[in-house]
């Protein structure tokens, strides 16, 4: 821990030396990513916290981690004798991040590497400053073994994958800029403009380009962009670097430019220069989440092959559990064994979450060889695991029963299930969002005055990142434009679950795609189709908690399994899948 | 109509002379209220017009109307001939008011009435004209005949009705303001304030005054300005009139207004002076909607007796429809009558729809002695009626069966049934807002493809206004700050219904109440109280449609209704409840 120490006392040198009050460092990269490779933890370096969120705060006296609930027990762990504060994120009487960085630098000089820090989020804690330094990473200037920012090949996604030509993809956002000009009040109507583009999944989407740059998320660093005539893309191979944007023999009379995303260096840039700058939410991101037809049909190919996979698992583990050795870590090697044998495996697509009894109780749990539960047949094993093949991404958890549940576990696991058919099975007016629909998912658990503390569900990227808006699911209503409303062809997770500290954890989540219901005098009313065919564990199922209509959703589904995953199976496994998709 | 369209030429010669391009009505007063009185009926005189609701847009081409669907149908007959454009407010291809006024007046002289058009509204349809002209009110220039604006009696609700005196309310009051100072970058800290406020029910929940200046809505007209030592109260009797907000004698370092409010003439005088503004929401409103314990006291007692005026009434219908004469407007008459022998009635708290048959797919049906339908032994009436007391405000509809049902109008009562008492029996945590809750009563609509085109509910006043924020229940979700998470204490309307232009129209509706669910290591759960006791027409209802929780909340609703109203009613009266309580 005096390492930390040393690395947070040079911080504070280097702070002195630049007249930088406070420092903000962010769990980010150049990209606003959700997920960042090594090069860019500098959380990590100058904490030893290795959560995959957070933010840190350090003046001469103090620092402050923000870690959110997912992390409170292992960030507590990981700053101990560090003299680093936890910032339990979330809770009622912790303050929001980027307020207290505001509120910290209030009259003073802040001070954070304007590269990895989006422009909304920047002046947001500049707010109160009195002046601001961002053109100092002192982070990496203390930071000697950092790893070097890698890039690994790209390659193209076939037509056959991706179903829409980048060219096709580019016209539909240039309309869609243009229209931001034509309704700006402040663009030079008519004029040219070149439009900032800086997050990856965007970026791979547009350009129908996928790479292993960050581990789980197929992308390619890069940088675009895009003009009315050409659109410039900058990879390692061509012109990738932290000044992309400074091109001197490109003129915009309208610089557009999602400040939520872009960094605050590329805005002050253009800021600075006096450029007339449009913000605009980066239009792919609307357009990725719509599936089209190519897209529907590989990631649902993609998501049976995985839910064969899954099969597998569960027939093994419920077979051998008690049996023979297994832990934390050696199921998850298993599982993803099982993947790689599938000849569209290209990566997980986030890290294995294989929590075994109270451990599945820290919803993102991440077991390590020298840290994880040996595997007995009891209590209840938590799997949320996925796959990036070449044909679709996949997210997907069960709980497992490997021995005698007790009455309340039971309670839970079957509420759980409840809770995830219900919303499977909701039915809503188009123009719904999440927001509306949770409730056909939280109700059951709300009657009995629980509650999980995550959303219900994410929109999952198409051979891309396993987390992607504009939609998700979930009860809490946050301004406009933080969430969207349900389109045909948006895929969503559904994963509820329960969790007792100390005790156990619960979740069962599917994918689910939005298609059509009906269309009456009343209106256009859409559903969900079920794209994860997995039998729920009815070892866990007490149907003491279910209604006629819930038992019919299960046994509903459990026959959709059945039929759906039959030719994918061999027949000893489909005969065992008998057992565990029977009505009950 | 030709009338129409002479006043509309005068509108236009005013407008040449002052050299205005384009000119906007709104159906508002100088209190930004919901219902105004006839003198500022401007619409009405204008276009012939007479709903609650409008905006006029007037060029020297053209005229527009907009009118939301409660008025379709009566706007297209009264604006007939008249030259008036309608346009159907809330239509997907139909411009918002706002936006229409701002575009028709893009780079053109706009003028209106800055004393009945709040400042945001001002701003937003201002916002592209080249010039604004805002102190004059052309329709009021031509209107000879004019209403006066007329004052009633003004008294104070007394202690043991309201539960908190003046003083403390404007402690509380006091006490946002001043957070809200400390909050604001550009306040001058520690300086005076002035708080100005125009809106009535806000003034009469403040200051515990009532009086029947508007009809419906028991508030007087008045004008308050709140200082850190004094409260200023303007009245009829005391300095009410359109310049209120000039007193030369007081000066305030911070001028405190709600800009969706206040008129723009009042933001106009303090911008022109350059005083340091600072917009906050009223702090009244949230305060007023949570009610307190005398309040809740007070209200439940007049929601029972206003129980028992609806199950005479409903009983006399029942039991004489078809034997005697009776229409719409008589049976409006007779329950009114019937709440008049309350010596705590005060006045109806909206004109009451009594609609029968196809007149209720109109869902704010109007009926008029001249143009009125006759009720006999058949079909459905809907009856949406509430009265002020001296003790609260209520707000009830009940759709009575008349005849035999076609099985479709059977399934449609049904399910409003269903709807209403699912949402009465949802369970949320805290933070939840009636966008949340809403799924609860229209899933069951939602899963036949049905939909009706109006929120679920709303807040009620208590002794005041019978709509009132800034909570309610619809599933649309709007910008941040147009909702708000149920407290303890608000009081909500619950309304679902079925509507078929031409054939039928059902509405179902209670008041509820929040109150304390549960607490649990998840967090603190809030419910429904029930406040409403009548019958749901068992006539209506087809058990085919209900599931057997359904079936639980109706029965034991029907237990409540007939074990609350037994004191209340003479015997005849609870013997009839019973067969109408029935369990089914």
């Amino acid at each position: 821990m005096s390492e930390i120490k040393e690395r947070i006392a040079k911080v504070r040198e280097l702070m002195a030396e630049a007249g930088i009050e406070v420092y903000y460092v962010p769990m980010s990269d150049c990209h606003n990513s959700e997920y960042v490779a090594a090069h860019f933890k500098c959380i990590s370096f100058i904490t030893g916290f290795t959560g995959s969120a957070g933010h840190v705060i350090i003046t001469n006296d103090d620092a402050w981690l923000f870690a959110d609930g997912r992390y409170y027990i292992q960030a507590a762990n990981q700053l101990e004798g560090s003299g680093v504060t936890l910032m339990k994120w979330g809770q009622p009487d912790v303050p929001d991040p980027g307020d207290f960085v505001a509120e910290t630098a209030a009259g003073k000089v802040l001070g954070f590497d304007g590269s990895v820090v989006n422009a909304d989020f920047a002046k947001k804690i500049s707010r109160k400053a009195k002046n601001v330094v961002h053109d100092r990473d002192l982070i990496g200037e203390i930071w000697t073994d950092r790893p070097e920012q890698s890039f690994s090949e790209i390659w193209e996604v076939p037509l056959e994958a991706c179903g829409e030509k980048s060219e096709e993809k580019l016209a539909r956002i240039r309309k869609e800029l243009e229209q931001a000009i034509s309704d700006s009040p402040n663009a030079v109507k008519h004029g040219s403009y070149g439009y900032f583009l800086n997050s990856l999944d965007d970026i791979a989407w547009i350009f129908n380009i996928r790479a292993n740059d960050i581990p789980c998320n197929p992308v390619a660093y890069a940088f675009a962009i895009i003009s009315g005539g050409i659109a410039h893309l900058y990879t390692n191979g061509k012109g990738y670097g932290r000044d992309w944007y400074k091109n001197e023999e490109m003129h915009f009379d309208n610089v557009l430019m999602d400040t939520s995303r872009i960094s605050y260096d590329t805005y002050c840039y253009f800021a600075d220069q006096g450029s007339t700058i449009i913000d605009i939410r980066n239009p792919s991101t609307l357009m990725k989440a719509v599936k089209n037809d190519t897209e529907k049909a590989c990631l649902k190919e993609a998501l049976k092959r995985d839910s064969a996979v899954l099969i597998r698992f569960m027939h093994w583990l419920k077979t051998n559990a008690g049996k023979i050795e297994m832990d934390e870590v050696s199921v998850d090697t298993y599982l993803t064994g099982l993947r790689k044998q599938d000849p569209k495996f290209l990566d997980r697509s986030f890290g294995t979450i294989a929590a075994y009894k109270e451990n599945a109780a820290m919803m993102h749990y991440a077991a390590t060889p020298d840290n994880c539960k040996k595997i007995k047949a009891e209590g209840m094993l938590l799997v949320d695991s996925g796959g990036q093949y070449s044909d679709g991404t996949t997210d997907i958890t069960r709980t497992f029963v490997l021995g005698e549940l007790t009455d309340e576990e039971k309670k839970a696991f079957t509420l759980t299930a409840v809770s995830m058919l219900r919303l499977l099975n909701a039915k809503f007016i188009k123009g719904s969002r999440g927001e509306n629909v949770d409730f056909a998912a939280r109700e059951v658990m709300w009657k009995v005055g629980w509650d999980y503390k995550c959303g219900t569900g994410h929109g999952v990227g198409h051979i891309l990142n396993v987390h992607e808006g504009p939609h998700n699911i979930k009860w809490e209503i946050k301004p406009a434009g933080a969430s969207a409303p349900f389109q045909e062809g948006m895929v969503v997770t559904n994963e509820p679950g329960v969790y007792r500290e100390g005790k156990y954890g619960i979740r069962t989540e599917n994918e689910m795609i939005v298609v059509p219901y009906m269309e009456t005098e009343d209106g256009t009313f859409l559903q969900f189709e079920n794209l994860t065919f997995i039998p729920i564990d009815l070892d866990g199922i007490d149907v003491q908690y279910m209604t006629e209509e819930d038992r019919k959703f299960l046994n509903d589904y459990h026959q959709l399994v059945r039929e759906t995953m039959e030719p994918y199976l061999e027949d000893e496994l489909n005969e065992w899948l008998w057992n565990y998709t029977r009505e009950i």
